[in-house]
């Protein structure tokens, strides 16, 4: 897991808001709840160029709330407090506020009318569990929450606007988009133009590709942030600026980087540069024509998403032979929507003497070099594009281990053949790792290995020289 | 996501250890990186008895976090910190430590040691990036990384110890298993004796469990704990006691929860009860003679090694002939070590024409009836039980999607063909979803049905109903 390096931006010329966010729960510290909210918070602020400073989770214990509560608004502008409004006895959101900021507890007549009309609507009993939560701290100002039962509030204290918020996800997006950002926004300071973009890289590390950086391209400017985020087996590249002036930069900066990481940038559809900087036989963007490639703004990106919309751009078609990576190139593959259009047949060899009855693979040949060399995962290759009639086929044997390595041939070791009819080619490679890390990086590098084909990608991939045998 | 269901056991004799957790990163803030480390920390706790109490996330700044150390160290009795030990410049652990207890930074000769055998092991040079991850603070005493190159580290101050942990998941685990764990047993009060059980559950969801408990077993002794842990696409069972009187009743309601649940409790090697309770064609535990077939403590459950265990043990094979799933029954199979012992041949057959081609599904049978459809599954089967030679097998033709539903065959219909030669059964499902999503359940039902035919089990699995046709 690696860490996103920024190179700083000169200062905001405003200080920044100070947010905080707390959340309460038992359940959310050992994960039976997952907390959502409070990234969905910290993107959307860091969309308007704010940001959430501070990120605490409690327990269901009232003095330490009580407690954290003070401590936070000592110093935050904004905190924002999720969870705790509903009827339940676990739930101290109120009483915690009150205590805070010194103000009885009473029926809030606005909550209640709320509740009565939510009940109401659905056919519910208010029952007297539910009435208490609409028991508030005197003074407050209720926050409308039209998703859900229990209204959120705010009081002020220590200078501190504080919120409360439903913890409900759904109930939370909604009250934040439609009540509590248009308040903060019009007290964030002006913030500047924020601009980002984004490259999805295989083949090299994050530590690599900062080493690159340092030494090729050493006088990068300041105004251009650099982030790293790992979407293993991908690094995500992410370049921000957060002024005019300093967008204009990009352009060049980004040209550089792609000379830099040549074939390593994997690019997608709707890719800015994609039109011209994509060489050989691709002939430009056909989107439209591609039927159901993409599966809304979830997909994510991967090597198998680039490849398939290659293919399906060339009307192309691949099979996978394998025997280490046991039917993750082809799970890979048929993930993305509409790889049916470009690939028919995958081939699972997992025992030498399968290989030899589906590929064709000769017994000789096994017998002679053993499962694991270059000679069986050509014929592997061979007999795959002969068996299902594509175009191109990848075949991969190895040792995922944690058994089966030997001094000659040791765990990690695996031998890849690529390519067309008549034109294969072939790499052996050492990755020692976790039987589960090895077959994942391997897949992968099955279907790059397609790619940069497909691509006539001029420069070598990292793992060439990094993982030679 | 539901809440742990406990029922509350009486208050330890003795005040709890304060236990803090303390995580620093942008990228953790925004959700780039999702914070996996704390939960895993609190739950092991919680099995201890002993909770995280509160959990901090900041960014990267460094003020920020020399006064959060501080804070924090005021109040706990042990912090850890999480992240922040790597080699860029946005990790700040080591010079925040350093400046929080007034010692100087050094290069840690013993820590250099093992980054420089880390770097010669697996090839690498040791930059001068890398040497920055050995720059740590005067005084402190070194954790045991095993599992990466950067080592832990540790400090006292303000009366709190302060543990400097490796961001990274799987680091993270062995280091708190292995060394951190041990030393705060040492220290921790004297807990009430903890018993936990877990069982593995698929094809049943929390709510439908929770449901049947609350009408099969509604006199359930509140001294054992119920908890549920997502840990799709099973579920994760807990049952806790915490005296030793409630340890005696564990036996008769575990009993009562097998007996409930049947075949939707996977059983693995070690499993206390297993010999007792494996029905039929299993013969016993030979742990020693199923070589290779785990690989450490972070073998997770699966339905998969369920499957390759039993079938190992029976010395069977399966074969799998995919449509839809892709090849991920085959990839969920081979990710198991141990696995060419019980599978040599995957088939993904993912279109018409392979079908035919490869498993002779007869192209008229596929004109009558379409892919989709009870009469090519077994065909599929067949062809592959023939075509591997193998014991058993499962074929599997559905609509992932999006796209391919019609009004007679709605997204997420599928047909799956499962048993040996001449005693193949069939079903029809229906699990609209995303593809993904798809694609993982019914691979998962495909390696379930094998399961639950060699255990001759009697109970239909839940979604057989739930998901009909």
């Amino acid at each position: 897991m690696t860490r996103e390096s920024q190179r700083q931006a000169p200062a905001a010329s405003q200080p920044a808001l100070n947010i905080q966010f707390l959340l309460t729960g038992t359940e959310l510290m050992v994960g039976d709840i997952v907390d959502t909210n409070s990234v969905m918070l910290a993107q959307s602020l860091k969309d308007q160029g704010a940001e959430l400073t501070r990120k605490v989770t409690l327990g269901d214990d009232f003095k330490g709330i009580v407690a954290e509560i003070e401590h936070m608004s000592l110093q935050a502008d904004v905190l924002i407090i999720n969870g705790g409004l509903g009827p339940t006895e676990d739930d101290l959101t109120a009483e915690a506020i009150a205590q805070v900021i010194g103000q009885p507890l009473e029926e809030n007549s606005e909550a209640l009318i709320h509740l009565e009309a939510w009940c109401k609507k659905r056919g519910f009993q208010l029952e007297g569990a539910n009435r208490k939560q609409v028991v508030l701290p005197k003074g407050i100002s209720l926050v409308a929450n039209r998703m859900g039962s229990a209204v959120g509030f705010s009081a002020h204290h220590n200078n501190c606007l504080i919120i409360c918020t439903p913890g409900v996800p759904s109930e939370l997006k909604v009250m934040w988009a439609e009540e509590i950002l248009p308040l903060l926004k019009s007290q964030l300071p002006i913030i500047d133009k924020v601009k980002t973009i984004k490259f999805h890289v295989f083949g090299i590390g994050e530590s690599a590709i900062q080493n690159l950086f340092d030494r090729q391209l050493a006088n990068w400017p300041k105004e251009i942030e650099v982030g790293y985020r790992a979407a293993s087996p991908l690094v995500e590249l992410k370049f921000t600026t957060r002024s005019e002036q300093a967008e204009l930069l990009l352009p060049q900066w980004q040209a550089k980087v792609e000379q830099l990481l040549g074939a390593h940038i994997l690019r997608f559809l709707g890719d800015w540069a994609v039109e011209e900087k994509i060489k050989g036989s691709v002939k430009g963007i056909i989107k439209d024509s591609i039927k159901g490639l993409t599966e809304g703004p979830e997909q994510p990106a991967s090597v198998a998403k680039c490849l398939v919309e290659l293919l399906a751009r060339n009307k192309q078609t691949m099979t996978a032979a394998e025997s280490c990576t046991g039917g993750l190139i082809a799970s890979n593959i048929t993930r993305i929507p509409g790889s049916s259009q470009v690939f028919e047949a995958g081939y699972v060899t997992y025992s030498n003497r399968i290989k030899s009855q589906l590929l064709n693979v000769k017994e000789q040949t096994l017998l002679d070099h053993g499962a694991v060399s270059e000679s069986v995962v050509i014929e592997m290759a061979q007999g795959a594009l002969a068996a299902s009639s594509a175009d191109w086929a990848v075949a991969v044997s190895g040792i995922a281990g944690p058994d089966g390595g030997s001094e000659e041939k040791p765990l990690g070791t695996v031998w890849l053949c690529w390519g067309k009819a008549g034109h294969l080619k072939t790499k052996c490679l050492v990755y020692p790792s976790t039987r589960i890390n090895f077959q994942r990086f391997i897949a992968n590098v099955g279907l790059d290995l397609i790619r940069r084909e497909i691509l006539e990608a001029k420069d070598e991939p990292s793992y060439f020289s990094r993982n030679a045998k």
